[in-house]
């Protein structure tokens, strides 16, 4: 058994996801689970739910309960801005906008400028906005619907979240984000309280929240299923990700710390896309054509076939083929890597294009489309 | 040498005033200080200032620079809303209306309606807004330039002062707020924030501020001055005040924590001050009449003198005689307790008088006033 560590800064080694998910205390997204979801949402589910790529949940049961007795759910996600936002930041995107169309859910999108802003001494206030405002338009591109979906950031939406934030914040002491964040007494006193700005979205409503996110958040919601029913709200439900992997492997997961040539960002051009794959895409075939033609690859460790897996190939049989091709050795290394570049820059060209059109879709989203309004016309008191 | 102790949490014992300046590092208002002080007034100091009541500070002398020059500076002080105020609470308060008549400068009171909150477990926000909007009437009942003075609740003007304090958090660590405020990793992560915000209001202007204070304050602002500078701004000034001592005697000082039989409140009857100074007031002078008459009584000791001595007779001169008769036996307890009764019925009765009709100034205070408007048109991004 190999070492692997996951925490919400930290994901390093070969994650055995079953065992992550007895140590965490959640629980697989199970057959019957999945019978279940799809018959509620009347179809197919989606790819990354089938292959089990979100393969973990908490109260995902309890979520269809109120679903199936009419009282409905809403969705929550975030981003801290960054300058560049990956392929990896788009997974739980793509399951959210998913689940949106399907459920006809509300979705709170908590841009934590205040976080970004915070985690790096460098930063200037207005370096951090105009991440946020780039990340936002990426955001928007994926395609929720306008009217129920409120986009906000910390900063501006604390003129009517500070009561509730002073709630949340109330009831968390210091020890909890320093377990749960890896706080130190070093961390500075605004970090400290971003936590409860974090939960903050799993209480705008009084239905049950779900979350779509990577395994290693979770300890994050665990701060607010300690405190939201003394608040007088539901526990949040969550569904978990596996880690899309870096091109260098099927360790750890994507990441921009990890250095640029790490993963494919939305901004990369169709030449770098091609570079970066070819270059650093780790494989899974063999050392020679001969040997590959002979004995064949394994997708398992193939990160270019881990890619088509997650979100670039959504057709079952065309990746059962590829598979099957590629242990048989039918499919090369290089072939393989070049089914993948033409698939990401399809997706990019499009995301690009979508974000094009997005400028002015902003104020919809954060301010005036039929959520966004009625979410600056509440108070929290 | 007995013992005693200062912290901004915790004040015991007979404090040794000249000691507690070593302690702490600040300088003592000194009779050249008070006399540059006095020409700049252009006239007769404040008698807490003339009693030495008003005893330590920080940078007046840099205050006072600034004055001469034509830079000017600024005032600022604040309360966490509590649903009684005492007479201690206003001695800030009243040097603080003193400085902004002869100084004719801008003034900035902060209503940490937030810490409040914070602070109490059990409080319901709405409790802390109720006894907020109480301490404001009973804060501009001091009397203060309703276009010159900005009073905010932090839980509203949170809206402009987000950004600047990230800005300032990002500069506070978890330790430096433990060693000044005591907090522990119990405390909740809302109050480990809260003292930046208390820092921001010495960023309001680019000039110069200056903090009148009870001395046990000082370690709050040593904070805004290790990270003013860097923030491009000037470390604030204070004046330090002792104690008021509670009714009960000479040590500590006077707290709502401590009992109601140990202060006065803004809002006691005549009745209640007759009966509590008669009560509690802890006397200096002698167990019976006619030891007193003989040996004399000890102002130095006596509450009632103190409290005379502090806030309730300006006249030096009648002060003076009040203390060599009392000494002299000539003036006895009662004698005294009567005159400190008829003083502090005078002041609360005009003080409520004053009060009534602060409702209708409130908006000017907090949003409508000459600075109270530019407050809420700026932006700190």
């Amino acid at each position: 058994m190999k070492d692997f560590k996951v925490t919400p800064w930290e994901v390093s080694g070969e994650v055995d996801y079953e065992k992550l998910i007895k140590e965490f205390g959640t629980s697989k997204i199970d057959a019957k689970l999945k019978k279940r979801l799809e018959s509620a949402c009347g179809g197919e589910l989606h790819p990354m739910l089938r292959r089990d790529f979100f393969f973990s949940h908490r109260d995902l049961n309890l979520i269809l309960n109120d679903y199936e007795k009419g009282n409905g759910f809403f969705l929550y996600t975030g981003r801290k801005p960054s300058k560049g936002m990956h392929i990896g930041h788009l997974v739980p995107l793509v399951l959210t906008k998913w689940l949106q169309d399907k459920f006809k859910t509300n979705l709170y999108i908590e841009i934590t400028d205040d976080e970004g802003f915070l985690h790096k001494k460098e930063y200037a206030w207005k370096d951090v906005q105009q991440a946020a405002h780039e990340n936002i338009l990426d955001i928007m591109a994926v395609g929720f619907d306008p009217q129920k979906t409120f986009i906000f950031k910390d900063s501006e939406y604390i003129r009517n979240a500070y009561p509730l934030l002073m709630k949340a914040a109330r009831k968390i002491t210091n020890s909890t984000v320093k377990a749960v964040f890896g706080f130190t007494d070093s961390t500075n006193i605004g970090l400290s309280l971003y936590p409860a700005y974090q939960t903050l979205p799993t209480f705008f409503e009084k239905k049950r929240c779900l979350i779509p996110c990577a395994i290693d958040q979770d300890p994050y919601w665990r701060i607010q299923r300690d405190i939201a029913e003394g608040l007088g709200y539901h526990k949040t439900a969550a569904v978990h990700c596996k880690f899309i992997p870096p091109l260098q492997g099927v360790q750890g997961k994507m990441s921009s710390s990890a250095g640029p040539e790490t993963a494919i960002y939305l901004t990369d051009d169709e030449n770098t896309v091609k570079k970066k794959i070819n270059k650093y895409a780790f494989s899974g075939g063999r050392a020679t054509v001969e040997e590959h033609r002979k004995l064949g690859g394994n997708p398992d460790i193939d990160v270019p076939y881990q890619w088509l897996s997650i979100l670039f190939e959504p057709d079952d049989e065309k990746l059962k083929t590829i598979n099957r091709d590629y242990r048989a050795g039918k499919i090369l290394t290089g072939e393989l890597k070049g089914m993948l570049i033409e698939k990401v820059n399809e997706f990019l060209v499009e995301h690009r294009k979508r974000k094009e059109k997005m400028e002015k879709e902003m104020e919809l989203f954060m301010y005036k489309g039929k959520l966004a309004k009625s979410m600056w016309e509440k108070s929290y008191e």
